[in-house]
């Protein structure tokens, strides 16, 4: 089965950036047939029908929003899963097609072993590696996906058709597809992106509660703009992705204490020699990265 | 006195990005007769002359160089000078004022008093908030200074003429012109800039440093590519300017410990309230920020 054996009536649950983009591109390579939206912002479901990113709106799940789907995707903040599972249990089809696309990959399979087992076959756990510290509906669009890497992660009990028309449908919105445990996707993860989230809410945290933050933000320039940015994604997505993922995350911040507890011990001794290394092997690492993007 | 009111024979100590860029703008505007160069790096003098940042290049202080300047810009690594403060006071003339760029403002002043007390009336400590990751004569560019601050340190020994030359150049290559105390400036700039250039090396040291960072930088994306610029930046200056201002550092390092303690706290009890509230208010306060640039 191919991404163009057929156009699919998809469900997307939560209308926001992933899955917005994900059917304005399908919508524009002609690989869907209706999209059925689903969300409880009711002003979103608005933008996203005058879009066209959704050609039916509802806001709860129900049989008539979800009967008759061949995929239903999962777009909601991932501690929402397991209730939006066990909604969509009983009103299933035989034939349908579940996929998420939440940062979290252990909890998105615990919650499909749990709340789906009867269409645990047809479920697929999947993260496109596609961010921004915008969402909503408005924030959808083409080409989101392009180049850019998508995870799915077996749980081991999934059909291969499922599997590989979740995978065609991404590598048709321009994603190159990767597949690895869910354990190890949540490591990855925490490391190269929860982690740097946390870091970043805990600076501007930091400075925004000191007794002369005022005055500090108003000298603040372009290296804080870009450290910050993440600082401005949306709290409720990213408590929930931190907490799905805390115990990665808590060795990280483990690794990270250590870190700067090195760092104020050379600067403590006046350390420039130490020092220099440090930053010069952190340079060498990051400038190797960027010059392979 | 205005920056209008003669062209100024200029010498250069450290051809780079800011000094480069500085005396490009003011050759542009016509305000500068000719710009000495001193650098160590040789073929950064070559470049420098190729691409007319410069007139003349030495490769040491000397008289020949300094000798006749009516500004002279040091622009090296902060824990610099006080070494070029020493070879240049046998060879200032009278009326040379004397300035610098450098990061940390209270050892710029010590550096002014111990080596240059005949002169403190004509130094001038200032810095440009202007950042790059790029370093180097190449760096150099036109307009990098339009709409950036630019903070002038008193040290409450200096002549008002010498004063009104540095801040009326900098207006003039379009530097927004602040006063502060150099105690003030480095507890500004240790928050806004210098604690996330640290925090920055310290995270992406830690990823490379990791045993699976290997596979970790493969799936790094947009959020860590913004997040770690800043550790791209250079290894020599960043250890200079964190330990001449490592007494805010040492302090604000302790904050951000204790803001990591807090969120593994939370992470810990998944107090998903807690953090929410926690990323909220550091969201809240970014985007206040970001709104007002």
């Amino acid at each position: 089965m191919t991404a163009h054996s057929a156009p699919k009536n998809i469900t997307l649950i939560g209308v926001g950036l992933i899955g917005g983009s994900f059917v304005l591109d399908l919508k524009h390579k002609g690989l869907v047939g209706a999209v059925t939206g689903i969300d409880l912002d009711r002003s979103n479901l608005d933008r996203a029908l005058e879009r066209k990113v959704i050609d039916r709106a509802f806001d709860h799940i129900c049989a008539e929003a979800v009967g008759g789907a061949d995929l239903v995707m999962v777009a909601t903040p991932v501690a929402t899963l397991p209730a939006v599972c066990a909604e969509l249990a009983p009103l299933l089809d035989g034939h349908t097609v579940i996929t998420d696309v939440g940062s979290t990959k252990q909890s998105a399979i615990d919650a499909f072993r749990q709340y789906l087992p009867q269409q645990l076959p047809r479920c697929i756990a999947a993260h496109p590696i596609a961010g921004s510290d915008r969402s909503g509906a408005l924030a959808a669009q083409f080409g989101l996906f392009q180049n850019k890497k998508l995870i799915i992660c077996p749980h081991g009990a999934e059909d291969s058709d499922g599997l590989r028309l979740v995978e065609s449908l991404w590598q048709a919105v321009g994603a190159q597809t990767f597949r690895m445990s869910a354990r190890e996707h949540d490591a990855v993860f925490a490391a190269v992106s929860h982690l740097p989230h946390l870091l970043a809410y805990a600076y501007v945290h930091q400075i925004a509660t000191h007794p002369d933050g005022g005055v500090y933000f108003d000298f603040a320039a372009s290296g804080f703009r870009d450290f910050t940015r993440i600082a401005s994604s949306h709290p409720a997505i990213w408590a929930d992705i931190c907490l799905a993922n805390k115990h990665s995350l808590l060795a990280l911040l483990d690794g990270q204490q250590q870190q700067l507890a090195a760092l104020k011990t050379m600067l403590d001794k006046g350390d420039a020699a130490a020092l220099y290394r440090y930053f010069e092997e952190a340079k060498q690492a990051r400038d190797d990265w960027a010059a392979l993007q």
